[in-house]
């Protein structure tokens, strides 16, 4: 069994790296059956308090020897809060009311304790730090690497890797414009140059040294093998296990994705205020109709919090944050364990018909 | 050397495919050469006058015994002339005055005769007839197939590429978000739905019996490498192709390519009223801010095709179709020759490289 450096340093049998997916997609059961499957499971703690981080952590490492990922937000300036929430208020309150809740009637910003959330994930046990939205501060890429983790930063652009690299981290995640939920980047403008996957992969593993991880529009092992040609050391896959038995998501979100077409996705500010790429339904079509009543993040994140919970209890997937990258007509409903089975036996057969030609 | 079925068909040596660039990039010189080295030439003869299709398909089979291909745009019903076409006059008239050349005084919708086109393209001696924009009129279809030409449309999406085997094509070209030049596609909204190669390629694949040509975002023999592991059975390739010595364009428009970031490039109606990828530059920009003011092609083809004319004369990038694809920062200056034994040398790397997985 061959296994790159990256591999060799994490004890993976298989390039296979579940997407971190905060939010409560990534449950501890989806990041445990991965990791026995031989690849990487990853947590998304950004929408955890710290004592959560904590708790899921353990639950996976008494329930597995693999190591496994946390994934964390870098720390944003966040703007400042908006001087008028009126049409932020007006924005969402159809949308309430459809669901039979009461509107908000005014905006908060106040997410996590970035600093606690920090020392959580450093005493998790996790063998892999892994960040989005940003560079995260000197001192944390410092004390992770001392617990002997391994620190992954996400670039949606050349520039954006070489800068990860600059400032330390073993690997990159390079996310194609295919990707499902939140744009992991940080140059100037997210949504001005969507790089794609089969482009964006090669010219970064060309631009730095480190080893690159393949994300975005990856949902079978066609695509992992794909991934491998690129010159990447592991693909990283998500819309693949939101369908699995083990995603934390709502089961109209899981019928959803399986029920698009690869077209039906677009990027969206109308759920965080961040532009992320889910399956089209009337939040978004609002969002798309009133672009200028949207909030920056964290302010509209906030103000659809208490929204997406009461769809999810309802099962109402007009007012879901139906997050799913563009390779979604091939997830499968499986468990992540058999999940995993296919994705090795695809990438196998995959690389076994692609070695013909050489 | 293995050929998949494509390329027994094709006595192709190896699975790529020089992209057709209508507007002159791809000279015939071009198309011998990417022949003689195993691969498959295209031309691109929608802006030709059938005379020309002609003479440039003889030079072609006179300079080379290699099958080639030779590319046409689907007829479009035109839309109805512009009611009020100062708008667009106005659009363009500071354009050519900048290069100091007289601005139209009225939109022109004239372009070629379709049917015209298509007996030169009947009578080329091509091995391949491949299109674009739409679905071939029936009677073209079984024309070419009597001729014994193989029939490949170009599909965006899993529909259009369902729409074209129905139609009876012989292979589909999958062509992803990254793509340089015009969106080939025809579903109802070309820039709603931008998926990228790595998700589209395996999704067409799995969804048509023919084969499927892979475009988009391919620059190298990694990209080439990853396109097979999809499922394709060649890929496509453009850009790489324009900075090559025969390549066709001006001299500006191979060095803007090669000064360019994989960020750089937009879709723009602005040259010819149909999206098209290309590097930004003030025409792009002009059209960005004023996006009432461009017709639909054919009309805005032909109000910006002097200036166009006269910007390569010139030189001058501002006002050129830099047409490019996202993996542009992988394009280099070499001969065709060169670029094909590059070509096929990594794309043996990045399968052998891969299989090491298997």
């Amino acid at each position: 069994m061959y296994r790159n450096s990256l591999m060799e340093r994490l004890a993976l049998d298989h390039p296979i790296i579940q997407a971190p997916m905060a939010g409560g997609g990534d449950t501890p059961e989806m990041v445990m059956a991965v990791g026995k499957a031989g690849g990487l499971g990853s947590m998304g703690v950004s929408y955890l308090q710290p004592d959560r981080i904590s708790a899921n952590a353990t639950r996976v490492r008494e329930g597995s020897n693999a190591g496994f990922a946390v994934n964390l937000f870098a720390p944003l300036d966040p703007p400042p809060p908006p001087a008028d929430p009126g049409p932020a208020l007006d924005f969402v309150r159809p949308h309430y009311q459809a669901l039979g809740i009461t509107p908000p009637g005014t905006v908060n910003g106040a997410e996590f304790d970035f600093e606690a959330q920090v020392e959580q994930v450093l005493d998790s046990g996790a063998s892999v730090f892994s960040f989005a939205f940003g560079i995260m501060p000197e001192h944390v890429i410092e004390r992770a690497r001392q617990r002997g983790m391994l620190v992954m930063g996400t670039a949606t652009s050349v520039a954006e890797a070489q800068a990860l690299e600059a400032a330390g981290v073993d690997a990159v995640i390079a996310q194609g414009a295919e990707a499902g939920g939140h744009r992991a980047g940080f140059g100037a403008d997210l949504t001005r140059a969507m790089v794609g996957t089969m482009a964006l992969v090669p010219q970064v593993v060309s631009a730095v040294g480190v080893p690159v991880v393949a994300s975005g529009g990856i949902t079978d092992g066609r695509g992992i093998a794909a991934a491998l040609a690129l010159g990447a050391s592991a693909a990283q896959m998500g819309t693949a296990f939101l369908t699995t038995t083990e995603a934390g998501i709502p089961e109209a979100h899981k019928q959803a994705i399986l029920d698009a077409k690869e077209t039906d996705t677009t990027l969206t500010r109308a759920f965080s205020g961040r532009p992320a790429r889910g399956i089209r339904n009337r939040v978004i079509a609002d969002g798309e109709a009133m672009p200028d009543r949207l909030l920056d993040f964290p302010y509209q994140n906030a103000l659809t919090r208490t929204l997406r919970a009461e769809a999810a209890k309802q099962q109402n997937p007009d007012f879901l944050s139906l997050w799913a990258g563009q390779g979604l007509g091939l997830a499968r409903r499986l468990s992540a364990a058999e999940l995993m089975q296919h994705l090795i036996e695809e990438m196998r057969a995959a690389l076994a018909s692609a070695a013909r030609y050489g």
